[in-house]
C-alpha cells in the first residue's frame, strides 16, 4: 500500500517538511497562489488516488483566506480520490467565538467545524485548542479529533535555557489552569493561577490564588498571546509581587501589534512560544508531537 | 405576515439601502467587523424569526473574506429562525474557475456553489454570471437561481449620455456574444464580435467577424473588466479598423491595477459599468433590476 | 521648444490621460511597481531633459506609499534633467495634522510640504486643500502653489441632475463656510452653516445658524468625506429640520469604511464628489479645472 | 548631563527595550498609529530637549510606511529640541537599487540616504548594509555612518547549536565573499564562494571556486534572504556536491513568500538569522553589537 502523503498549505509548508522528515511520509507539493483579483488558485502536484493524505495548514494571519483555502483543498483532495483526508491544523481560528454572547451574533467556532466536516475532512489534529465553554474537542467535532499539547515542550525549553531555581508555574487566569497543571507536572513543580481581587470601588489587585510568588522564578503558561495585554498585566503583577524573574510562554503566538514589546517592557526576561504560528519567539517546534501522534494512527492498516 | 427584511453585508450595504427604498422591504442592520487577528465578527440587530430575509453581498475585493462572511451570515440567519434566506450576490467570485484545466486543480466555482447551498441558502439572485463552460445557472445551482442582466441598462445609459449615430455593438470575443446580442436588441442596432485571425506565423490581427467598423460609433459590451487587457486590446483594434468612437461597457468593474488607464490610453472615449462592484465608472445601478426581480417573487405568499 | 510632458503616477494615471487630452501636452509613461518586499520601483520611459514636466499623483489610499513614490519621482525627474517639475496633487494627505495638538506630536502637514520642496518640486497645483489653522496655501508652501476648487463644478452638476427648487447651500460646520460661499455664488442662491447648540447638560441640537431649512432642497458642501460621520449627522439634522431633500457633496471622497451607507441611510437623496480621489460617487472630473490652470501658466515662455 | 534616551519606532520597539537594558540608556515611549485613511500619527511621550536621542527603526515590511514614519520622527525630534538624533536602522531598505540599471530608473538608495540627512539625522548605525556597487558606507552617507556586522554572532551560534566537524564557510555568490571571510576568521576555518560555470550551451553547473565540499559541514553566509531562491539553489548545489550537512545563515531574514520552505526542502538542516528583521529564524539578536557600538560613542562628551 502507498505510504501516506503530506501536503503543506500556505500556512503549513515548513511544518510539513519537518513532519515528513520525522515520519518518513512522502512530502507532496501543493501550489497555492492568489490571482490579482484576490481569488485563490490551488493545484495538487501529486497523485492522491486511494491514498491517506495529511494536509497541514494553520488558520492565522488572514484566517479567512486560509479557511477558504483549506475548504477548497479538502474538497479537491476528496474529488481527486484521496482515501482519507487528515487535517493537521495547529492553530485553529474562531475558537473564541464559541457562544452567542449577544442576540444575533454568529457562533463561528461551531460553523467552522461544520464546514470542515461537510467539505469531507475525515480526521483532525490540532494543538492546544482554546476550549473554554466547550470543554472537550469531541463536543465540537463529530469526526475523530485529537487535541495535542505543546505545553510540555515549552516549559522543558524554558527550564533548559533559563537559569531557574525551582520555578513556579502561573496561569494568568482561571482558564489557563488546565495548561498550568500540565506544565507543573512536566517539571515536577507547583503551580497557581492569578485572580483579580477587588479591594475597593476603585481598586483592583491581581494576586496569585494561594502561592507566594516572592523570590520565585515564574513561568507563565497560556494558550494564546494575542495583543499581549493579559500577559503584560500578569508579568507586571508578578514582578510587583516580588517574583525574581518571569518568563512568558504560550503555544500560539498571534502577536497582534506590539504584543512582544508590551510583555518585555512589563519586565519579562523572555518570551517562548511554539511554531503553530511562526513568530520571532517560536523557539519550540510542534513537529515532533504531531509526527508522533500521526505515526501512532496513520498508515497503520 | 411580516414583510421581508433586507440586510446588506459588508460589500452590499449601499445596494441594500437602494433596494429597500425601491421595494418597500424593511432595511435591517447587520454589524460586520474584523478583530485585530483578522477574524470576522457578525451580529444581526433585527429579529428575523419566521421572516423572509434578503441578504445582499457582492463577493469581490478580498473575496475570501466576503465568502466566509456570507457563509457565516447564512448559517446564522437560519440558526436565528429565518424562514427563508434569499441571497443577492451581484458579483459572484470564482466563476472563472469552472473546470479542471490541469490535473490536480481546484474547481472552485462548483465548490463555492455547494458551500452556499449547504450553509442553508434558499434562493440566489445574481447579475451577469460568467457562464462559459457551464451554460446555464441551473447547471451550477440546485436551489432556485436567477441570473439577471445589467446589459440593457448599460447600453441605454451610453446611448443617452454619448452622442452616437446608430451605434454598433461589439463583443470583444466569442464568449461575449451573449451580451452583445442583448445589447443590440435593446438599442435596435446590429452587433458583432471580434476574432483573432492569424495572418502569418508571426502576425495575428484582431477583426470583427463580419461587420464593417469604419466610421461607426462602437459600444463594446463585456461581463467583466479585470486587468483591462482584453478591453484595451479591443479598443485599440477597433480604432485601428477606423471606428469613429469607442465606449467600453461592462457589468462587473473589477478594475485590477491600471485597468481604466489602459483602456482610456488605448483610445476609449468613456467607460461605463454597473455597481455590482462599486467603482469610479459605476454609473448604472443594478438596484432597479434586482428590486423588480425580488418584488415579483418574494413576500408574495 | 519641446512642449510640456505629463506623467501620471500610480494614483494619477487616469487624470493624466484626461489632462493631456484637454491641454494637448504630451502624455508620458512612468512605470511604478512594487517589489515582493514592498519596495517601490519607478522608471520614466520618456526623455525629460530640458522639458517642463507635469507630474500628476493624488496622495490617498496607502498615502505613505504614494508620498515616497512622489518624492522618488521628483528627485529622479530632476536628476534626469527636467527643466521644471510641476506637481499636480489633487488630494494632498496630512493636511489635517497642521498643528501640535498635544506635546510631542508630529506636525506632518508642514513636514510633507518641506519634503516635496527639498526633493526639487518647482510648483504645486492642488484642489480644495484642507486649510483650517493655516489660512492660505502660501503660508505652507514656499514654491508657487495654486489651490483650485471643484466646488463650482460639483454644485453645477447637482443643480443639473437633481430636480431642486431654489436650493439652499449648507456647510456642515464653520470650517466649511468657505466652500458654501463659493457654491452659493455659483448657483446664485443663499447659504448657511450648521452649528451645535447646547440645549441642556445632556442635550445638543444641530441647527442652521440663521437659515430656515423647512421645505428647502439642500445641497451640503464640504471638502472631505472621510468616515462619513459629519456628513451623515448633517443629513439627519437637516431632514429633522424639515428639509425637503438633501444632496451631499464633497471634493475629496476618501470614504473610509461604510461612509456612503451611513449618509444614504441618514436620508440623503444622493452623494456627489469629484475625482481627486476616484470613488463610486466621483461624477465630476477635476481634469478641466486643472487643465485650464496649467494652460494659463505652463509652456508659455 | 541627561543620559541618552532611546525610542523604538514601529519596527524597532523590541530591539529598543533590549538595547536600553544593555546600555542603561533611558527607554522612551513613542506612540505610532495609523488613522483609518492610512495617514501615520506619531507622538513622543518624553521630553527630548537638549538630549541625545537614539531612534531604533528597521525599514522592512511596508518599507514606505516605515520610511515616512522615520522621516517624521527625525524631523519632530529636531523640532522638539533634541541635541542629536542618532538613527539605529538595523535593516536599511532600498540598498539594492543603488544604480540606474536602465535609463529613467530611480536610484532609490541615494535618494533615501539624502532624505534621512535632510530630515536632520546626525548619525546612523546599521547592520550588514548591502554594499555592492557602493563599496563603503561613507560613499553613501555624508553624516557619520557605522556599518556593524552580525556575521560573527551568527556563525558562533551555528557552531554552538549544530554538531559540525570543522565547518566550511560558503558564500552563495561573489558578492557574499565579504561576509564569508569574516565568518571564516571568526571560527578559524576556511571559506569559499560558489560560481556558476557554463558546461555547454544548455548546461550550467554551480560549483565552489576552489574548495572541496565533499563530506564537509557547510555554513552558508549571506546578507539577505529575500525570496530564498539564491539560498535554496546554493543548498541544493552543495548537497549535490557531497556536503554532509548545510546550514543557511543570513543577517536580514526578509523571507518573502515561501523562502523558508524552499530552503528546507532543498535540504538545509537549519536556517539561522539575526533579528534586524524579526522572523521565525531570528535566533541571534543584534542588540549586543548595537549596544556596544552606541556605548563607545554616545553620551560620552
Amino acid at each position: 500500500m502507498a505510504k501516506p502523503i503530506i501536503f503543506g498549505g500556505s500556512r503549513g509548508k515548513v511544518l510539513a517538511v519537518k513532519i515528513a522528515k520525522l515520519t518518513g511520509f512522502e512530502l507532496g507539493e501543493v501550489i497555492v497562489k492568489s490571482f490579482p483579483d484576490g481569488e485563490t488558485y490551488i493545484r495538487f502536484m501529486n497523485d492522491v488516488k486511494g491514498r491517506d493524505v495529511i494536509l497541514v495548514n494553520s488558520v492565522h494571519h488572514k484566517p479567512n483566506d486560509i479557511l477558504v483555502e483549506l475548504l477548497f483543498e479538502i474538497e479537491t483532495l476528496k474529488d481527486l480520490g484521496a482515501k482519507r483526508v487528515i487535517g493537521v491544523i495547529p492553530y485553529f481560528a474562531y475558537a473564541r467565538q464559541d457562544t452567542r454572547f449577544n442576540p444575533g451574533e454568529v457562533v463561528s467556532f461551531e460553523i467552522v467545524a461544520r464546514m470542515l466536516e461537510r467539505a469531507g475532512l475525515d480526521e483532525i489534529y490540532t494543538v492546544d485548542l482554546h476550549l473554554h465553554r466547550v470543554r472537550d474537542i469531541s463536543e465540537i467535532f463529530k469526526i475523530p479529533a485529537y487535541n495535542l499539547t505543546a505545553v510540555r515542550d515549552l516549559v522543558k525549553y524554558v527550564s533548559k535555557h533559563y537559569k531557574l531555581e525551582k520555578p513556579l508555574i502561573i496561569g494568568p487566569d482561571e482558564e489557563a489552569e488546565q495548561w498550568a497543571k500540565i506544565a507543573a507536572e512536566t517539571l515536577g513543580v507547583d503551580y497557581d493561577v492569578l485572580e483579580k481581587k477587588r479591594i475597593s470601588a476603585e481598586e483592583v489587585v491581581i494576586e496569585a490564588r494561594t502561592a507566594n510568588v516572592r523570590g520565585r522564578d515564574v513561568i507563565i503558561v497560556d494558550d494564546i498571546i494575542s495583543t499581549g495585554g493579559t500577559m503584560a498585566e500578569a508579568v507586571k503583577a508578578l514582578k510587583g509581587l516580588g517574583a525574581r524573574s518571569v518568563v512568558a510562554t504560550c503555544t500560539h503566538a498571534l502577536l497582534v501589534g506590539e504584543a512582544l514589546y508590551k510583555i518585555l517592557r512589563a519586565g519579562a526576561e523572555g518570551i517562548v512560544a511554539s511554531d503553530t504560528i511562526p513568530s520571532p519567539v517560536s523557539y519550540v517546534s510542534v513537529a515532533p508531537i504531531i509526527a508522533n501522534a500521526l505515526m501512532r494512527r496513520v498508515g497503520k492498516e
